[in-house]
């Protein structure tokens, strides 16, 4: 049984195997290629021949990889959520207390307001997701995904005592978690503040 | 002197003055025509022809209001800027404690995410606002406004003690102002948590 399907697809596939390797750098290219045009051109002046342009590729190399330019925001957006996710996930894992952990947190949410990172992709994806449901689903995802991780820090301040015992752990990260997109927002679309103003402001409001 | 400029203008304008309501009306159309444009199409795809044909007016008509599709945007960014300013500013001169003015404040926000609200606007605004200079100008200049609202509540709660003597204002302002754009992202985007919840996050987080 096995020798017979090792044998179809012998037939069905005598093309050369591409490496894994030559696999993940194509479609790191193609990704690459859709984050320039992004963030010079907009998500919606962007077409699929402007990328496939920028990418350098042929066509049917970079259709190859994604089907559509859904599919593309879909990658990105799970890069960039994947990566500030995995940064909290780090933080989580130190058991700082909430204001230290908060402060590293920005460090990486910073990272994205600089002019080549990510924060204002987001920003028009969050809006794309309002009138299109399949790129709403992409980000109700990937927010989930992220505040999931916002809820570890607030478990933790509960177990260090610093959050009231019994506090409602999913309410509360849904406060801790409107600090982190309500600094980026500030600092995109007003310029201020710093980082360690913000965080001034934030050890203030919570008396720490 | 003032005579001549009378008959200059008696001149220019031999035309019947409409009234000064049958204009704010006239623009009020407009600007109702572009935001059910920009809710169900997004403002990326509708064009001035479609909100021409929304408003169904004549193309002279509404280029006689608004020069081109920004200053749409503009006058609708400063209505909706200005409605929820005006409500917290209405909120401030209560003097209540913190928490229970960004419980009334919350409730002007709350406003915009229904179906037919702004903030799905807004989030498209800010998305363009990272691509286009006359947008980004427009955003400064409406985000300041409101957050030099949020600043009141912030002062306040200074001089009710609630805050510590001495906290930076405008450093804890940001961390308040956050709480606001946060609170309507997570709602949007992930569809929780309501404002019940989400307030017994803040009191929680804040300590009161």
């Amino acid at each position: 049984m096995i020798q017979s399907r090792t044998s179809v697809r012998f037939i069905l596939s005598p093309v050369p195997r591409v490496s894994e390797d030559h696999l993940i750098a194509r479609r790191e290219q193609i990704l690459a290629a859709a984050r320039t045009c992004f963030l010079s051109k907009g998500l919606h002046n962007t077409s699929m021949q402007d990328l496939i342009q920028e990418a350098g590729l042929s066509v049917g190399a970079v259709y190859r990889y994604f089907k559509s330019k859904n599919e593309i925001i879909s990658a990105i957006a799970g890069t960039v959520a994947g990566g500030i996710q995995q940064h909290i996930d780090a933080v989580a894992d130190e058991r700082l207390p909430l204001v230290e952990s908060l402060d590293l947190v920005l460090d990486g949410i910073e990272r994205q307001l600089e002019p080549d990172g990510s924060f204002s992709i987001a920003l028009q994806v969050w809006g794309e997701a309002t009138l299109d449901p399949t790129i709403s689903e992409i980000v109700r995802d990937r927010y989930t995904g992220v505040r999931r991780s916002v809820r570890r820090l607030v478990e933790h301040a509960t177990e260090n005592g610093e959050l009231p015992a019994g506090a409602d752990i999913d309410a509360t990260t849904a406060a801790v978690f409107a600090l982190l997109p309500g600094y980026a927002l500030q600092r995109v679309l007003i310029g201020v503040p710093d980082k360690p103003t913000y965080m001034t402001g934030v050890r203030a409001l919570l008396g720490r």
